[in-house]
């Protein structure tokens, strides 16, 4: 058995790396959207034309995005959102909620300070982690039955 | 031809209510999460048993409501989700990927200053409109093929 | 036995009254697009706010006008897709494609003129009919097994 | 992430062949259909016995072809549509509906004198490109994150 | 509970009358094919003009009478299919096979003579019954509990 | 918002009357296996004809038993599994797991001392229940956002 | 573009090995039901114990071989179905439905003397062929665009 | 043609290693849950925390487990589930269900002294083994077309 592994949600901490590296020798594929803030905000209108209005702007670069996203949700078995502790972040929860319309196994990695605000995202979920170990420990006793320790 | 839609998202605000008036004569059908801030909360524990960490607390209350959530997504032909100035709203969010997730018409219903931080699921919706009046607008259009003025 | 039939296509003859007319008493519900056609255009901007460059307004109105597309094309058993002599009529094939991928049966509608170019659509229908009212007559007959004449 | 991506619509100018060539070193697995105007038009006849009417000597190819055309978009991450500016071209948007009916990523590569024409094929895809190249560029920025230029 | 029951196959004997006869005053809906022998073999020519060939005429019909019977399954809870002692009766077997690749419960009346002959058929099936009657007994006792006697 | 509810589980307590008198005034349907023991265990020979093997004696009843209990699960928007203090109840468990394979809400009613046996029934399940008055008052949470006291 | 073909019905003809020989050097992948009439008719009670009744010893073989049937039909791009000039054949019919319930492309091969009774077939069909060679041509065609001659 | 097995049920015998051993040589990949009954037990409080209660003790790690079941039946052509003699196996005959609701082939590996008790599992099963050598029969003959013996 083999895993494919989303990882959805903060781009601005080392948490994927943490995860990609602690899973080394495991029979893991990982996807993730791409995590340079300025290509991902910029790149509907550096390829397709630029435009006058920041809303089209950003209509143009999420639907490039998009292309990625979905190939990466829809082929994925696991989906892991991160919620760091600054932003918005509605992307994060809405790759869950679509995670959870597709019938994807979700895990959520969040601080404590979010639990009640992630109540219903957490519901949907078969793990709530605190640290990217966490999330290693999962995958690896999915994959192997092996427990830390 | 009559709409199912269902109102998702903020519930300190008088929206739904504008929405559903508005929309009087209309082949509407409306239905929404419960906006009693309290019940919603606290469904769970009530119903089945106290918990002593907020964390289970919470989570029967949101497995609880999930069950009205999903009957009323799966069953609608649109979903808007309304994003206040105010919480992080991430079951609005979560709402809204479940609703793409499910193939279902999205709109979304948002101030102008979240729309850089909303800009994945706009993408995915079919408008994005800014009054409730204009929900009722499109929802008018789209049964009755009138437009406003 | 009744049917749910989306009338999709051509906006600029009468090919929808006639066929409505002609299948009064049978147990069918017909749904359409907005066939207004100065309404169908301009919905997005006139509800949701003018837009400088025409593809954005035109964008905005498609997408409202998906809402009520949609919702005719997944409930219907048939779709019957008129294809005239004017315009280019992407939408048109565009519905029959959708309509096909989700699986529903197909009535297409033609002259003769365009069979060559329609090949591939024809080839997805369950019927090829010349008139309005041998649609009424496919209508007729699936419903009570009386053929005309 | 590796895509797989249907090439759909014009067979009279060389996109595919810039797109092909532009995406060499990318993840990427290209599909078509078969090109050959005049193979395309008499497979059915030429395989499986002539056919007095155009209508069904038309139908048999169209059915053969089809078995290509679904597999490939089947099993397509992404479709890929060219409008070219001759011919109807009912074709490559009952294709483009097809791909959005099965829930397909969308490009559409057109010329901005359809674009008025094109609004409900458009305003179901993910980009409107103008060149070959500018879809190579998505496709590159969709699996490496780099931008042009 | 009420069911849906598409009533498939030889249309040469009174099954179908006896089976509805005998189901009244169960919540049972029924759906059949154009019973009507000659009408279901010309409705394709009839309404949308003659062929000289009787594979396309054939063809003709059989495509107008898939628009009934697709219909009829897909709406079905139970399909029962008949098999007759006379002819080929492939349309009930392919009935049964759509049947059974949608889903549907399936109830096969055959008579004993012919149990070798269906043994795929039957072994998709939730009953093999030899009378109109049994198959009424079981819809009745589906809906109510009831045994006969 | 109304709901279809099936009653899966344990025949031999009153547990299905007290949520259906429980329930009066809200709007909810109810559909349930039969629960009359001996009718269900026979129905297949009685309707059928005897078998010398036990064996094929439940098969055949299981089978027809299965015509009522697929309608039910498939037609619900939640599924309540009681399981008892006595018997094997595998078909409590295979119908929690249908259900949960369909997608289906799921409330188990189950004594605390099944809970470890229950583990992984419950963790797919939106509650779990110690009373069929708590199920009661689950329904009119969801369909009012009433609680009880 | 490679194709996975599954090749149902008619086990007494080489039509098979002359359909496998013909398609050497193209991408295709060929599975088909066990074609031992003996083996096929037995390996229910062979592997899990006899039976007294015939109709339960068809059961059990007939149970066993749709393990293998559905695997191919589900994993298949296209169904080939032949029907022979002797025997009932149902089973051959009944996998075309299926095949057409679960969306497969669909081609029959089949003698001229059966179009009329295999006309239902032969509409949800992609092509209907009259030796094995047409098939390779077909499947030659759709991988390479080569034509005959 | 190759086969993905599920091997669901009973930890404590050594049946998955027999039909492991027993289907060497065969085209089969096997998966399983994971087999040691304390990690299963308390996967979820070592690797996310520990809990006071025994309930949500079982629930997150029930829930861990779920990310590889849900893995291993979603992937499997087939699911073999085995009912031992003791205990009450519910997820066993859950994970029978939910294989049932996604349409998967399902063998059962059962003592006859649970017949009665699995006759509604046993009917949505393609086979009932007594020994694992007879489940690595039915693997051989459907991968092979050969017979024991």
């Amino acid at each position: 058995m083999g895993l494919n592994v989303y990882l959805s949600g903060e781009i601005h901490t080392d948490w994927r790396e943490r995860i990609i590296d602690g899973a080394q020798g495991l029979d893991v594929t990982f996807t993730a959207p791409v995590t340079d803030h300025a290509a991902s905000d910029d790149c509907g209108v550096e390829i397709l034309g630029a435009e006058d209005k920041k809303f089209w702007h950003d209509r143009k670069g999420a639907l490039v995005n998009s292309l990625r996203t979905k190939k990466g949700i829809s082929d994925a078995d696991v989906v892991v959102v991160r919620f760091g502790t600054e932003y918005k972040q509605w992307n994060a929860a809405f790759d869950a909620g679509m995670a959870a319309g597709l019938g994807k196994s979700l895990v959520i990695l969040q601080p404590e300070e979010h639990d009640h605000a992630l109540k219903e995202v957490d519901a949907a979920a078969q793990a709530v982690a605190r640290t990217p170990e966490e999330v290693v420990s999962i995958l690896r006793y999915v994959l192997t039955g092996s427990l830390p320790g």
